[in-house]
């Protein structure tokens, strides 16, 4: 944590509570004495002013309402804080809610969409990492209603560090390298999270075809997205036009120049979302492609930017501005 | 080469005239005595019965004549003979052709769909890598009538030896490792060979949107093919029923159980395609993967198979049946 | 199983049994029809000639009597019957033996130096992955006595399927990728199988210094074994005859030529072992590098030709004789 | 550049002068609006104060001269000033050389062993990767007498990026990726580097076995060091109090808590070096293994790390202190 204007207080976890954060990342003991507690929202309500939680699915949902209560700022990475319609998150995720009066404060921790709610709210649910990348790539063409949104088609390539820290057969190396597949076809749950958003900018309910794949590497990923352009005429540099300006006023998103397609690898080790646009005019298609580091704009370092602007600082406070490369 | 009723006895190659196989490849010096010989037609005209031709785009048509007319039967690998209309493929590589009555004699090596043409043909245009999985993946809904044929889009997504063994710096390990792009978006060559056999299969001409991505692996293609169906009641079942009836002849051909999708690292190192499929009611799309090792069914793999049925022997001589995991 | 003479006709396992092989590995689902039951003795013994044993260290020798006795040969690919002291086994490994009898009736199956013994035996404690690779690089250098058996260091580099497919955060892609380290260093279990090898070419007790390293990539093993010379006037051209005749009956080992050094990927998907040699005259030091497919040469490959030579067959019959590339 | 001191006021390039930074790294391109110019050492010399020069090997010595009479301060990072004997140099490295009383007062850019000299010096030879790694891991045990020097072997293992950004056929992900070899075995040049420091420090001649392995990885060197223990009572806890107590002032340099060894990835992104070290009281040899990120401490950061210390900074400023994980 390099953040000039954060200080660390509190480090909760279950399964690890009583280690120290060296015990779980050698390379790593020398940036915090801080033990890893149990998990009381008493206490860290008690010691402090902004709560980042990282837990399963579910969970957070059980302990907000208390942080709330206790004037804490919260930013919460799972999935329970960023649906306005509850009952789609109970449909896709099978919990029922109890925290419908907190829940309805909740904004989404989307901050190129969302800068001015963010900046009031208490309570974000931060996107998923897929949904990040696909609505910055998909967000100006809704907006401006330059697509027919129902033929929006969202492609996704995932390094598997998307699938967390828990040993799975086929996340291995010998498994996953050098190896490629779909899956959670048409049944992903971050579908109903992007169409929420889609058709909020839509101004009507979209429904949106969201197909994730695992690509052997580590970190990052790339949404290419199709769609049926209203206007056939318009042409790339039209839509770079577009985009850059929507984006204006964005630090953390960069269009690239035209006939330049983001690599994953620029954006990871920074929060930076990388967008490039193409014009296919014989299908009248157009085709954008984003490239994120799913580990930082697609989860970590996009709360701290919502921390940010929450208390009123420079957007960029303390997160990675670039990226090594190679 | 394994296989059991070929024998090596000419090996052409322009920079590498002189050297051995082992020079060029240490691993492999014990396989073959043969030198590598520069390329001469008449010499290979009165060697050889069946001749593979592995030449940058363009050379085969100067030569293949020649050949032809000395009684071998030829093996194209580039794009030379994929196109039945010369014009597209001087619109799409530049190159003027003059060898026309010999290039109307050319059929497209996809044994899959035109097993009984090949198997009476003296000259194959042996299909692209991404055309195979493509097609493969496409030919049963067009040939069905299943599909709005405009609505195809292939997203594919390669491994680096696609690009062949040129020192590229971006296909570097250090540059292409860990990360992953589209290119030639809206603008790759084998999107005219894609939409001549899908305008074949359709009946009527049919555009089709083809993106490549590269992959930070070695081996293998997976093209992930999405369409709107005409009948929004299918289901997945249906379809698998009618994959496997497609492809009941076809030993190379493997459709996956319901639910399951393919992983490139099952087909790699076999001549073999995985192809799997998925309908998504909320949408009225149907998704198909397929996944194919692109040097071998997706290059010389579909080659030897193709030479195979022209000489009458069993589809799968001499061709690797399964490949290794992980 | 593309064995000529072989049938398959049990497949036992504990957590898998009831399961067919396709519910394990899709791709593979059109092998064979026969289930996978659960491991007894008495039903291997009456339909098995030939068993192969790849359990858990500590249960190939409970069942191993049981089935000698029932007329079998016992192929074990765990660490139970490679020591011909039991004493050595039961300190590294912990378990107490009770099956001494059997135990020294068992020969250590690395064919390429107990060709005979194999021959004659009917049960094979099959070798390590490392000490393959680490005892075809090392052993023609002790049984003519050309080093100092003391300065011996195998510095070994394995791919990360020699794990095994146990869900191991540490072995996960998101973990072990692009990353690289040392592990068991200097208490690794294969160290008192190389050694016990090497004493008994050496003809007394001899030391070894083993260390592991886990490399990003799925396949593999390379052994870069340093010794210093009794002679320091050898050149690398003696060395390279004196491997070459060394190995002159032994079909999968392959000596490099002068000045050319192994690439692991050369030997993946093969049984080969392909061994590079090399003489530093300012040190007085050899360098010897060897390298496997940990998986076959390594593992199931190896097993297989000892049942060949068992079985008076040829030693390659079956086997794969060449890894594609790249 | 995010040094907090600096100011980028020259980029130079020969094949690339006339470009942009972002025409060679589209992702870079709002780094900086300076042009790439020619070399020009009357240029350079008069602009800046400081000099980085990353070139070619033998073209530094050219162009330094000029330099530091013009008052610069000069950062080498090609071998030309890390020799303080010109003629091992030339044996090396085959350039003869002219500038002997320039070369003469150049310092070998290591920090952790020559910081003092530094400090005063106009012109560093920054280090090679494999020296760095190799003699961060050697230093304490030569300095403080505790081996056997001519026992000592270095077993390196690089990533790919080390080549640079040359496109090699070798280094393609085709070819590079799942596979592994030592190269330049007994004759890399970075031998005659470290042998000149491990001299110096162990106050005689000393010859090192040095062997680099390229690894299927981007980034990362692991150098796994050997040697032969003076008093073989000396235990692992005792090494580590040694090797704490000799980087206690070294800020970059983290000793590893018993029992753990260092992976490459915890170092890269940063410019920190991890040593792990074990003791193997059945051989009396001890191994160390030291991490460092190759384009990090293995060369630009260190070239950084000089510059602060000859212009009396903070060692660690401007420089990234942790690397990202996974």
């Amino acid at each position: 944590m390099d953040h000039p204007e954060v200080e660390l207080v509190y480090l909760g976890g279950e399964s690890s509570a009583g280690k120290s954060f060296g015990d779980l990342y050698p390379q790593f003991g020398s940036i915090t004495n801080l033990p890893i507690e149990a998990v009381d929202p008493e206490i860290i309500g008690s010691r402090c002013e902004v709560v980042f939680l990282s837990l399963p699915n579910g969970l957070a949902c059980q302990i907000t309402p208390q942080l709330i209560e206790k004037g804490c700022k919260v930013l919460d990475l799972s999935a329970d804080y960023r649906f306005s319609n509850l009952t789609t998150y109970t449909n896709w995720y099978g919990t029922e809610r109890s925290d419908r009066t907190v829940a309805a404060t909740a904004v989404y921790g989307l901050p190129e969409l969302y800068r001015d709610r963010i900046a009031e709210a208490s309570l974000i649910g931060c996107p998923g990492c897929y949904p990040t990348a696909s609505l910055l790539a998909l967000s100006p063409l809704l907006k401006q209603g330059l697509i027919v949104p129902e033929t929006a088609i969202i492609d996704a390539k995932s390094g598997t560090s998307g699938g967390g820290r828990q040993a799975k057969v086929n996340l291995l190396l010998a498994e996953a390298d050098n190896s490629l597949a779909a899956y959670n076809v048409a049944r992903h749950r971050h579908t109903p999270e992007i169409e929420q958003i889609c058709s909020e900018l839509a101004g009507h309910e979209v429904t949106i075809q969201f197909t994730p794949h695992l690509i052997p590497m580590v970190r990052g990923i790339l949404a290419t997205v199709y769609a049926t352009m209203r206007d056939p005429g318009l042409v790339r540099d039209d839509l770079i036009t577009i985009y850059t300006a929507f984006y204006r006023n964005s630090p953390w998103v960069k269009i690239c120049n035209s006939g330049v397609y983001p690599q994953t690898k620029w954006a990871c080790g920074s929060n930076l979302c990388y967008i490039g646009v193409e014009v296919d005019p014989r299908t009248g298609r157009i085709i954008v492609m984003s490239a994120i580091d799913n580990l930082i704009k697609g989860q970590a370092g996009q709360a701290i930017q919502c921390m940010n602007i929450m208390l009123g600082w420079d957007e960029t406070l303390g997160l990675p501005k670039l990226g090594f490369y190679p």
